[in-house]
């Protein structure tokens, strides 16, 4: 028996047999509505109204308030169908794509800092354009001899030449209708040199290479003009592999599961491919010029990518397939480019620091430096780099996805319609937001839940262990369904008819979040025997690290308290490092060094770890002195509640 | 329309439309006629008989007797099904495989001689049992990262490890199935190292390899136990290409046409997968566990083999798409072996000569000695290449398909129903014969036209241009349709019901091949400075030289008049080189120097070649005392029969 589904309010329909679960249902649809658990029924994220129709629903309730019950409210991966029905996918549900992911793609601005970084334009991949002498009776050679001696002639050591046959198969019709002018594109490993292709002619400036940041959430692609370095296109997109859960933790699970690892590559390769399609469309481009992609991710993404079982990763002592994967092929992966085109990845340190990090690493510079630097890449995970030119420790602090939304009761990530400022009157508790494309509010984002929860603790609203004091008289302080929580937005302010509130909840998980980060600092630097004083910079790489207010972030007792100038937003640097080694193979070379230079330190069995965390676990810090401003600012009785 | 075609004496039936070329029908119903053209109405080879039905030919006539005509023979390539058939594929059309290609493997004497080459069991793949530390929470690098580590450990420079994604994917489940023991496959490559594949536990016995000869005519195989280099089994097949001309020039011109590349290409593939099939399953070996094949060919065959179009080997200057092949995997041309096999193909020198000969110089040792010797591999080329271990230089005499029975009337190769010995009485004339298989004659191969080209010069059935004396009063000599020839065998001695003769026409095609050989064995002697007395040996490779009576080719003036003990015999040097190179890297490089040092000799153009040709003409030369044998032999007045 087939069920029509209708969802609103994109209009689209979907025929569904008896019983389907509606999350799969909304797949089949092609639509998307948010989960951090992939559909296992344990996020709440995916809540759908019912308009019209039946379904059978368990564990729903757990999730939803009474008054979401009776508006209809159900959670997708939980509900079976069970006739036709009209759905709306409410807008906390949905995912917002009207705020574009930040490319951060300036040409010339690249260019400077790759350069300032010992970049040059000397890619892997060469394209060399042969004069080659036509044969003779007396010069008789064989074809692909010929091209062998003409790039001995140019420079290049062809004792160990390698094509793909295919190559070979064209070389005789290439080598005469250029009239024995030609273009190799050639690539070098080691000793062995490989001509990926031949043209006819010259064509060493028709030449595109594409860098590639993988990211748990969003994925951004930089198609590059090899000739000259310069970014001819960007574009972003978020990581459909989202519909199969929030985090790397989640999808590794899912990958485990029958197809689901073939799935996760598909999905991320097709995201890709749909990206440079475009690129290449826009800008006149032909797909098949495009031979060299660098790829950067964390190393579960890069196992995705090259669907490589990520499963030990996720297992005590966490081992992963590859850190150092070999190259592949454009055609292995399916990508739609050049078939020979080399997929380079860059180099993974461990489980849980990969190869955006060494690729953050590549472009901070902190390995060059003599002074001793930190480098946090914040995301789900936050990867902390310590070191210099000498030495390089590193370490994954599972900081968790609390600040992308996740266990956070109306957490969002950075999109329309998400709290990203928040400010609240010392006197009388009100609250003032501000909300990314200047809407009504849906939920609140990384930033915004920084803000909030610098506010609620310098106005008293919580206690240093992050506890709503409910003696305070507020009728944004209520108790409400999973305990004490704050009113940020009142019903009729917000876009989904419903007061966005920060629960205990809430704010238990965020300060278990910030204190992870910071204990990853600390146990970093206590490993090396230094201290906060010791380090000249601390560079903040990632999306959701650009929109961070440092000062309210060393308030809650996130980031160390440094001064303000030692702190240097960097960006996107995983898409940046990708940059690099796409143009020049000596910076490629470098992150390899880079990778194997850093020490992991896994800190989820360093009892040192374990120990900074607990200390962490109050705002700022159990040791306030760590935190002289905000001692200061506290002092200073800025509107200090003191109930006593 | 269809029509029914049944195909005697195999009753096969096919079903074909109306005007299908019936050679084509032929091939369709998956049978075999001779064809040394390759289809095109050039040769007359493609005999049949039209027991019943309808056909429309042309030209026929000119290949078949009046007798023959009004018995219903027609050529299969010009005639067109025009109604149900009947035919009957006559005896002297049909490939006899009862006559077993000899595969000349002895493991032993393989074995002892490989080693006599200075070979060893070291072969370029080797399969390394691996014991892993396994990984902890302190070590607990990348699963590949420590095969890499291990490969380093035992002595192998894994600095640029490279392995197919296939390998990448299934490594970390091997590990843990094998408990941290596994056997990696590794291949090397200059400074890059690739792990081919990897197994559970010690996998280092189970290992396999295949030498491959692709001779024009026939394709041997021998499956080697790679862990002690014992020739497992051995097989052998006609060419199937056969069907698509005889010789390597009709191949090209047949490979040039609409997809006749890619046909050529499956015919030669499925040839050796079959045979490897076939010992594989009769060796309960996995064809998963070949990962390593040599294959030995003329260059020719080895373009046809790659999928890679020789059409420029044909036409001035004659240049080959490769002489050095690059390494292909099993799976590109679509062998069911291991998938990463690695396939090598013996270095060829230049268009006309090929691996085959490279491989042929390895086995006969002329590069290492240092008196200088005479090497030939004869078959529808001679390949001549002399020299010692200072230098070598390489010519292809095109002495044409004559000795395998191509061109000549009742010519045919060495199988059953040849005849390959002939007697002439002196007195009588009358001949006797010996058949292979001692049946009744269909034809004559090679050795047989020897012989009687000898025997009727030294009884003087011909004179020295091979003109038969028409004078001489014997039944046997005759005027037939294409001018004067000699009966060798009568009607009713007969298979074929009619006489088999040597015609003037075919005396003067077997006079120019043997012309051809003398030719390029004097030219590049006198291309050196050097004579026949210069020469410690000569020795002769290929199939069709196995059978040669070295006296007689000296009384035809095909080999040069040197003492008896300076010949040897080497059998099937392709297939033996193929082996060396297979088992032993070290021959296998040693075979890549010979091609490099071999200078060739283009005697299509030379000058000297064209004198040398021109003076051997005759039989056994103009000059009669470069053979002082055979003009003894003359002298002595052996029952010379002198009309003057």
């Amino acid at each position: 028996m087939k069920h029509k589904i209708t969802f609103l309010p994109d209009n689209v329909t979907v025929d569904v047999d008896d019983s389907t679960n509606l999350f799969k249902a909304v797949k089949a649809a092609g639509l998307y509505v948010l989960s951090s658990c992939g559909g296992k029924g344990n996020c709440g994220k995916c809540k759908v109204i019912i308009k019209e129709g039946k379904i059978e629903s368990e564990k729903s309730r757990s999730f939803l308030t009474a008054e979401e019950a009776g508006r209809g409210y159900a959670l997708a991966c939980v509900s079976q169908v069970k006739s036709g029905l009209t759905v709306e996918i409410p807008p906390e549900s949905r995912m917002q794509a009207k705020h574009k992911i930040a490319t951060g793609a300036n040409t010339e601005e690249l260019l400077r800092l790759m350069k300032q970084a010992g970049g040059c334009l000397e890619s892997r991949i060469n394209r060399i354009y042969l004069e080659i002498s036509q044969p003779t009776i007396d010069d008789n050679i064989a074809d692909l001899e010929r091209v062998r001696r003409a790039l001995d002639g140019a420079g290049f050591n062809a004792g160990h030449l390698h094509l793909n046959y295919m190559v070979l198969s064209k070389l005789p019709h290439v080598l005469r209708e250029g009239k024995w002018k030609v273009t190799a594109s050639v690539f070098s490993m080691g000793e062995v040199l490989e001509v990926l292709d031949i043209y006819a002619g010259d064509a060493t400036k028709s030449r595109y290479g594409a860098a590639v940041d993988i990211g748990t959430t969003t994925i951004v692609v930089y198609l590059v003009d090899m000739s000259n370095g310069h970014v001819v296109g960007t574009a972003s997109t978020y990581n459909s592999q989202t519909k199969c859960g929030d985090d790397v933790i989640t999808r590794i699970v899912y990958a485990t599961e029958r197809n689901g690892l073939k799935e996760l590559q598909a999905l991320a390769v097709d995201n890709i491919g749909a990206m440079l399609s475009e690129l290449a469309e826009k800008h006149n481009v032909s797909p098949g010029m495009i031979d060299y992609i660098v790829v950067a991710g964390n190393t579960t993404m890069e196992h995705l990518f090259y669907g490589i079982d990520p499963a030990n990763i996720r297992e005590e002592p966490y081992i992963p397939a590859a850190t150092f994967f070999p190259l592949i092929r454009g055609k292995s992966v399916g990508l739609q480019i050049h078939p020979q085109a080399i997929i380079y990845s860059m180099p993974n340190v461990a489980s849980y620091v990969g190869g955006d990090i060494t690729a953050g690493v590549l472009v901070s510079q902190i390995h060059r430096q003599d002074p001793v630097s930190l480098f946090i890449d914040i995301g789900t995970n936050g990867e902390i780099v310590l070191g210099n030119k000498e030495w390089l420790v590193t370490a994954a602090c599972s900081a968790g996805p609390a600040f992308e939304g996740s266990g956070i009761k109306f957490g969002m990530r950075a999109m329309e319609g998400a709290i990203e400022e928040v400010e609240i009157d010392p006197l009388t508790f009100e609250v003032n937001y501000r909300v990314i494309g200047d809407t009504k509010p849906i939920g609140i984002c990384g930033s915004g839940m920084i803000d909030a929860l610098a506010e609620m603790y310098l106005n008293g609203v919580i206690d240093q262990k992050g506890k709503i004091r409910e003696e305070i008289k507020s009728k944004r302080i209520r108790r409400g369904e999973s305990g004490l929580e704050f009113v940020l937005s009142w019903r009729v302010e917000s876009a989904v008819n419903k007061e966005i509130v920060i629960t205990e909840v809430d704010l238990d998980n965020l300060i278990r979040a910030k204190a992870a980060i910071y204990a990853g600092f600390a146990t970093l630097l206590s490993h090396m025997g230094m201290t906060f004083n010791d380090i000249q910079k601390l560079y903040i790489a990632g999306g959701f690290g650009r929109y961070i207010d440092v000062e309210r972030a060393i308030t809650i007792g996130m980031l160390p308290d440094m001064p303000v100038n030692k702190f240097q937003f960097l960006g996107n640097t995983s898409i940046m490092g990708a940059y690099y080694a796409l143009l020049c193979d000596r910076l490629r070379h470098e992150a390899e060094e880079i990778a194997k230079k850093m020490t992991y330190i896994e800190l989820s069995v360093s009892r040192s770890f374990m120990d900074e965390y607990m200390s962490a676990l109050f705002l700022p810090h159990t040791n306030l002195d760590a935190f002289p401003t905000v001692k200061k600012e506290m002092k200073r009785g800025r509107n200090w509640y003191k109930p006593e």
